[in-house]
């Protein structure tokens, strides 16, 4: 069966956004040093049509974190704009532009129903109002045998952790803190449901721990 | 001049000691799951007197986290017993019975003066009431230009980390959760003081990080 997998970067006091999030600072106050790693490497700018950049201990794990994905679940709050309805007006479309780097189903969490959001280059946004499990039945149909990644933020992740649904996780761990902002693994309890760590990765700036049953 | 080095295992979530610590249950709820993957090391069994063990990828770690050590720093927490006065009839001793594997000075953040405390094998227990800037003065003093192992618990970790007093830091990340306790890097804030990751080792049931200026 497809799987669903976590990716996700975290600092090492285990904020995986900052303080004060708004639509001028999505991830909140600092939180843009959970990413630094990934910025300057060739694999993530290829995603988002940009040429050039480095190749590094983390090239395999970026490269491997994209392979045979056919469907993205999400968290309102990262699909973004503002809380509480949508914008009847001006509905809001997301961080990414007219051509949105999924190319594939992307299923966001959320409690104010809305028609699905066709973009460019082959992604789509659902908006699913019944629940993780609604959301991941969907995803899992929308994905053709493929497997399903759980993009964030902490809040779809701490619901699926906590469910006990999360087939892989791989957390980038930032070697930096953050001192306030969202915990990845708050409310989640004492149980990883049996996923372990199977590999480590030591890269510049990050850590990867890659966890799976 | 010699370093203070923070040696601290650490769960995923971030807690170095599981809720409702006690006399019988020393790291709280969970929290030996912290230690599993020192007990089994012949580098941690030969320090604590015992024969035998395995060989891992952790052991050059251990070996190295004792090395060049004259004196240790460490809470009143760990040193342990029960909170507020001592008992004056039957004072607590600390946790490592009659040859605790120290073997050079400690010092001990309390707020309650007591007079030294000599164990055999070398190890003096000194109680510092007068804040963490002494305990490290004294510490510096007492280790004759070797390093000073800065031992925990979590507050007296953060104390120090606050400050940017610490100079060295080892966190041995174990891939479990507690979902509750003493969070390591709680009231720190954001600034590592120059502490940057410069190691990261991949080992069984642990990943060891390790952050220098």
């Amino acid at each position: 069966m497809s799987k669903l997998r976590l990716k996700i970067s975290m600092s090492l006091d285990g904020y995986v956004a900052g303080p004060d999030q708004s639509l001028e600072n999505p991830l909140g106050v600092g939180g843009m040093r959970l990413h630094e790693w990934v910025l300057p490497l060739a694999a993530w700018r290829g995603e988002h049509g940009m040429e050039g950049g480095e190749v590094n201990e983390s090239t395999a794990v970026v490269e491997e974190s994209v392979r045979n994905l056919g469907a993205t679940i999400m968290g309102r709050n990262m699909f973004g704009g503002h809380p509480g309805p949508w914008d009847a007006k001006k509905p809001w479309s997301g961080w990414w532009g007219a051509k949105p780097p999924f190319h594939h189903p992307v299923f966001v969490l959320t409690h104010h129903a809305r028609p699905p959001l066709a973009m460019e280059g082959g992604t789509t946004f659902t908006f699913v109002t019944d629940g993780i499990e609604s959301a991941l039945r969907k995803a899992r149909a929308a994905a053709g045998g493929k497997d399903i990644s759980l993009a964030g933020g902490a809040k779809a992740a701490q619901q699926y952790l906590k469910a006990g649904l999360v087939d892989q996780m791989e957390i980038h761990v930032a070697p930096t803190l953050l001192g306030a902002g969202e915990r990845l693994f708050d409310g989640v309890g004492d149980d990883l449901h049996g996923l372990r760590l199977v590999r480590t990765v030591a890269a510049p700036d990050v850590t990867h721990l890659k966890f799976a049953r």
